[in-house]
């Protein structure tokens, strides 16, 4: 099982992402994306579906037209665990250059 | 362009959907839909957002997991309009045995 | 209703478009695309998908991992007809850098 | 790395998938799903979308409106092997009602 990074452990893991803040109300990490268009968003958060599905760790989400808001902590561990930068890199990859 | 729905319009279209409220602190309505598992909601997602793009007029919504929220309001009459009525209408069609 | 692409019309439809080519056994257009990965393969099937829907005219598609094959025709037209051309006009917008 | 599957494995591991046939021309197995419309398909593919990226196995299919037609074979053994099986028992899974 995953347990809540912490320390060094965690400001390390905090470098390997990009834009990713951490959680004003939780122990949790977010960002926010834009896109183009409503479907240029979908077509994102399908990559992001198949990402979730495939790690067996699935992210918290909301969209509104051309803005998608994701929040990744790991529920079993009630915090941020490893899980959650691994996804969060992986998102990442999908959308560097949209990044705003 | 789309009017706010108010008095007996409002009411009347109301009554046309099912299992939606009206939210606490906005103009708008909102429904949260469960499934089996986070495939079946995001299938479900998929389906709503052919609706959206389909009629123009897209949700906001939020997603974890097997849980689906979505808020309808219209943006441009900053307020509740037919055309949310419409899309919870056939949103509804996507799930009907699947509300709780 | 839509009617065949004939003559001076159709040869100038076929220019404003790019990379599709007409069927060998049918009267059609063909065009196949490649990505990444299935992952960005799928994510451009989703935009399709959402074009598709907008426009209620759907393709005929095939895909395989990074590959996506799509055939436009008109059913009721039996044939290549201006809905044919816009959404493959469309369909080009998605994906103009990734054509090979 | 899988192996081709024949002889008595094969049988009973045909026995175990249904409304699946053999392919006539490659060592595959082939299905055809029908749906009520466009909108409920790609909600299908979706689905089967995440099953294959989270199994990494791609399927072969094809999709006109309603319908979706799915061939399943592993190109590393060239022809059919478990991972194929184990993939169509969990396509069968999402649709087990809509076969026709």
């Amino acid at each position: 099982m995953s347990k809540k990074l912490v320390g060094m452990d965690r400001a390390t893991a905090l470098h390997e992402i990009h834009g990713w803040i951490e959680h004003e109300e939780r122990d949790a990490i977010r960002k926010t994306f834009h896109f183009a268009d409503f479907s240029e968003a979908f077509a994102f958060m399908a990559r992001v579906a198949l990402l979730a599905e495939k790690a067996d760790h699935h992210p918290e989400w909301f969209n509104v037209y051309n803005r998608v808001e994701i929040i990744l902590s790991t529920h079993d561990a009630d915090g941020l665990t490893r899980k959650d930068i691994d996804l969060a890199r992986r998102i990442d990859e999908l959308a560097p250059e949209r990044e705003k």
